[in-house]
């Protein structure tokens, strides 16, 4: 038996497959993608330019990104009987459960569905993605009994989205910051999720399937759950006094605490986090009112002290989503939304070079009698 | 970096994780289920025995074994949503794509669903495996213009399972060889779609979202869609020396063939496969006519000499399931429907010892510009 070699629980720092899509450099603390850092990709591209830079391998000219933002677009609109379906769950279904659904359904309307070639795998990304919108936003609406929204195709993708979530038209400045958390969302190497789609699409499944795991996956609170759980952390605390309370008394009761750390990058800020605070400060700015901000610092003083842990993404993510107006119960779909972007990229590489994903395990259970 | 180390493409010998369910013990060439041989346990025992066994960790009494068959039946009933939904799925949905929609779906109608005690699991378990008879064969009907059937339960779990397929009340002999088939499809240790759901699970995600990603894994036909793609060679040849000619031909084409072969027996007969086989020897023996037995004989010396290698459970499911009346495109549905059992008992494992899944990558794309 080989099955007692040594093993990393959790495959921590095991080499699982080879990407040209993305890796996070700890040496170099950078997050590159394609050849890029993400960092600087989030102060001047658009997530639009995120989703070509993943699928077509380069960043796009001004010609590219106009077919791509009009392909997108075209793909607004999901079949009748996705939005029939999501309004027959029951009502306490969760929206991650919801877009799970619609995925899953929309499986059976896909013409070329036993098809895996490159060609047809990015199509189907696009039109995914150009769904996406429409069946986050309606999964969350229909399941807490408003009428679906219609997208406006008038607006940005992003803008767009954001409209459809608030059912405002968004300033330049808050469409700017949706788009932003929406590309430094778009792809982060081998998190679970994008793990679990690779290891779907290895038994050569389907993009549907492969995504119907991820969002399984990113539902868990130990993955994307965690930027809704400290949104409701903050809304419990309310104050700053309030939060340092909240988390001290956490921290005695070894309640393991949201938002904090990340196996990767270990006590190291995540500098995803550093770019959503920013934007953060400037909706406080606005505002006239720093409470989230100063709330969010002291949290950020008492983990680096308590922990020596730093904030993650979903952190900052979070207060910003609750001051652009998104509802909690959003905030993990659009993380998943956007994250497609990156799982199609993964599928579609796995696809091209695949080798079927088959682990063996340490058994400690009963010998043979 | 860390990133320059060597890997296993596919994980191929890594230890996921540590398990007291089961074990392919190359060494003994036995497959270990909780202490006991699998083959041996087909050759007396149920698969509601097998279920009680994964679930709880031992084998039923006279008693227990009772009350869980009670148990099962008791949740045999869908809400009626779920059948509904199925009704408005695109009628060229895949069957298996049906089935993940139905357990997604469900997630919503679960009162508990943020409950990952191993009781609530267990329940949770036991309810999922009374509810798959009818969503797999009404996923099927349903998609296929029949109108939706109602269980029997004056029958065995299995019994019933069968002619909710086929419509007719199974002999003995046919509810036990389907039994056994089930037995035989419960729980092998580490493939793929367990894998997927022990990934997802390890993000503290739920039950349903874990099955929703094993479905679309053992949908590829690298893993569970096997079985049917043997019948249908076995079918498009449909003689001896047809499906000798069919094989000589795929080898020289270089296709691959599906049913041999498996990454952990290697060279090996799957121990499944001839427990399978001896069952189709006895329904070729009771209609009197032993072409498909023939044929599958056939192949297996084809494979044996010219790729050395030998069949695996799919090879004999097949034919086995084709002569109980059995429609293809069940085929790997039912396979799903009878994994469940190994599927919830690692669901449940990892809920109780979890540690998030989460490898690295090797980076073979551009550096930083």
């Amino acid at each position: 038996m080989k099955t007692d070699e040594t093993f990393a629980p959790g495959l921590k720092g095991v080499i699982a497959c080879e990407t040209g899509i993305s890796l996070l450099d700890t040496e170099q603390e950078k997050i590159i993608i394609r050849g890029h850092d993400l960092i600087d990709l989030s102060q001047g591209k658009t997530y639009a330019d995120m989703v070509y830079l993943l699928l077509e391998g380069a960043l796009p000219d001004d010609s590219e990104r106009k077919k791509l933002e009009d392909k997108l677009k075209a793909h607004y609109d999901v079949p009748e009987n996705v939005t029939e379906i999501l309004k027959m769950l029951p009502e306490k279904t969760h929206a991650m459960d919801g877009q799970r659904t619609a995925i899953s359904v929309l499986a059976g309307y896909d013409e070329k569905i036993d098809d895996r070639s490159t060609s047809v795998n990015k199509e189907r990304a696009y039109e995914l993605l150009g769904q996406l919108p429409m069946i986050t936003v309606n999964s969350y609406r229909i399941l807490h009994g408003k009428a679906p929204v219609k997208p406006d195709p008038e607006l940005s993708y992003s803008a767009n989205f954001l409209y459809m979530i608030t059912g405002e038209k968004p300033t330049e400045l808050q469409a700017d910051i949706f788009d932003r958390s929406l590309l430094l969302y778009s792809e982060h190497e081998m998190p679970n999720s994008t793990f679990t789609s690779r290891v779907i699409a290895s038994t050569n499944s389907d993009m549907y399937g492969a995504l119907s795991g991820a969002v399984a996956s990113l539902k868990g609170n130990l993955h994307g759950g965690a930027n809704e759980a400290v949104m409701h952390m903050l809304n419990e605390a309310d104050s700053v006094s309030g939060f340092e309370q909240l988390m001290k008394t956490k921290l005695e009761n070894k309640e393991k605490i949201m938002g904090f750390g990340h196996r990767v990058y270990m006590n190291r800020m995540d500098p995803r986090a550093l770019v959503m605070k920013e934007s953060l400060r400037q909706l406080c700015d606005l505002k006239g009112d720093h409470t989230l901000l100063d709330m969010c610092e002291a949290g950020e003083e008492i983990m680096k002290d308590e922990k020596g842990l730093y904030p993650n993404l979903d952190y900052y993510a979070a207060p910003v989503y609750w001051m652009l107006g998104v509802p909690i119960p959003l905030y993990t779909p659009i993380f998943f939304s956007s994250r497609t972007a990156g799982l199609c990229a993964h599928i579609i590489e796995q696809h091209d070079n695949n080798r079927l994903f088959r682990p063996r395990v340490k058994y400690t259970g009963k010998e043979l009698e």
